[in-house]
């Protein structure tokens, strides 16, 4: 019998290419600095300062599951991940680029679910779609670049912390690790923990007001806050001590760890996908929104750990996450 | 029985995502342009006049087969399919930043071989690696974005063609097309037209050549000439005649037709991923590398095709190619 219109989901093979291009760019207006946007073969737009790029890749089965997060999400989640690595270096945004591959049999509603939530993201954060690609793929795989602007401001990097600085962080910590596990579990609650799992709740602006304040380093936090403070450390060639009385655990993140046995603390700690920031700042020059959270200190020998806590190395949960170690 | 270090071929799991990235970036110089490489959450560098971007995406089983081409081949097309959208438009290529999936049992040969390819043809490019993204994936999965820089000149954009321009073409039309239909029956022979298909030879300069003899639209051949024409005479609202005799009919392409049977001039005028250049100049401002192959007349109704051969619609092999549709 053959398909009738009625009887499935129209797919991306319905469509085509250019009918996907068509959905992901309907109706999109160029801000000033953008002369040449989606449509031709190159995009052309202005920087103010020197230009900042930074790419993330999403893809099905490795980073989302279609079954737990809805296409929205999947397209705030891309620019949100993506738009951290600005702020984390004091950076604005400006405009980005965007690869999607499709399977032949996805919905072409979920692109357009996907389309409309990669734009509400940009336009919170304010990144302009300017181009991209798309091609078919057998899982859905996202890949976007977002550029930004220094505005003339120096960028933050992972190399300038300085013995005597204080650590500050801003944003959500151990949310997103929290939801993942209850996600693995099969439940959908907490809902904030969930949520943040699906989209991270990135502190936009929290970034360039660092910067301002006179930050010496910055990181976002990605893989999880001692992984992310490690790389910090390697790169100024300082320790750093957190203390784990600074640390609030959030009530989502104490229903979840006390639902697995797990310690609270390790999802704050270790806990990844969060996009949070955190940096190093002269003693004095933390903004008000930021939390101080340890220090800054002369690296002492190579056996010792890089970043402690409570003076000592981390025992609970192992930080972080990298792809293809099994 | 346990693995053994000499058993197998060490893979992407065994060195884990740093020691891939390391593998990439090894040994990496950067130009004074660029203040921040890779290694932090963004690259910095400074444009000279408008920024240029171009994305694309280049997947395992889509774009190319592991047997059909060796890594080197496949990374130094992945930077080459994405320069030539900067040529197209006329700028001079600046930096570039890659996001790579790669399944865990992809040896690290592979991964070695792909970086090799891509920061061999990005030096002849001119494009420095400052970025990007590692992560596992089902399928090999590239994804490119190159950033040039437009040096003060406007951009030639699909759009600016005018009755009364000529149309000409610098670089090869049909090799790939002929290459990739060589590897479909299981040759490797000819070998020009199959390398054609691995590494197109695009042709470095020429775009930016054309900027500054005034063409007035441009375009480069990834679909075919007659599909990608199509979008310079839609964006131009112009209509595009094609003179068969202007075009020569390579050897390789001539042999790969006389095996399948097929119309020679079909692969010249419609087949794809040769990234040639095609553009419309005023009559006289041809640079003597390029080669006139037709000239641009008003648009004379809706029902008439946009791109014809010899005052006619192109009746032999269709042209281009669209991913997503069967």
């Amino acid at each position: 019998m053959p398909h009738t219109r009625s009887s499935r989901a129209r797919t991306v093979a319905d469509v085509g290419e250019f009918g996907v291009i068509a959905d992901i760019v309907r109706d999109l207006s160029m801000p000033p600095a953008v002369s040449v946007g989606p449509g031709d073969d190159s995009a052309v737009y202005l920087v103010n300062g020197s230009a900042v790029m930074s790419t993330d890749m999403l893809i099905e089965g490795v980073h989302f599951r279609r079954d737990w997060s809805s296409g929205t999400e999947i397209g705030r989640k891309a620019v949100a991940v993506n738009a951290a690595d600005l702020e984390a270096v004091g950076a604005a945004p400006l405009v980005m680029n965007v690869g999607l591959g499709v399977p032949d049999d996805l919905p072409v509603q979920w692109v357009h679910d996907f389309a409309t939530g990669l734009r509400a993201e940009a336009d919170t954060v304010g990144l302009t779609l300017v181009g991209g690609d798309t091609t078919g793929a057998r899982d859905v795989t996202i890949c976007v670049t977002v550029i930004g602007q220094t505005d003339g401001r120096e960028p933050v990097l992972r190399s300038g912390a300085r013995p005597g600085d204080v650590v500050a962080c801003c944003g959500r910590l151990g949310w997103a690790a929290a939801g993942l596990a209850a996600l693995g579990r099969g439940f959908r609650s907490p809902r904030a923990a969930v949520d943040s799992q699906r989209v991270p709740l990135v502190p936009y602006g929290a970034g360039r007001q660092a910067a301002q304040s006179g930050a010496t380093a910055m990181i976002d936090v990605s893989d999880g806050l001692i992984a992310d403070l490690g790389h910090i450390a390697d790169a100024s060639g300082v320790r750093i001590d957190l203390r784990s009385a600074a640390f609030e655990v959030p009530d989502p993140v104490q229903a979840v760890a006390a639902a697995t046995g797990k310690d609270p603390l390790g999802f704050v700690l270790t806990g990844g996908e969060d996009h949070a920031l955190v940096a190093t700042f002269p003693a004095g020059a933390v903004p008000p929104e930021w939390v101080e959270v340890g220090a800054v200190a002369e690296a002492d020998g190579a056996s010792a750990p890089e970043v402690t806590v409570d003076g000592a190395a981390w025992s609970g949960t192992s930080g972080g996450w990298e792809h293809f170690r099994s």
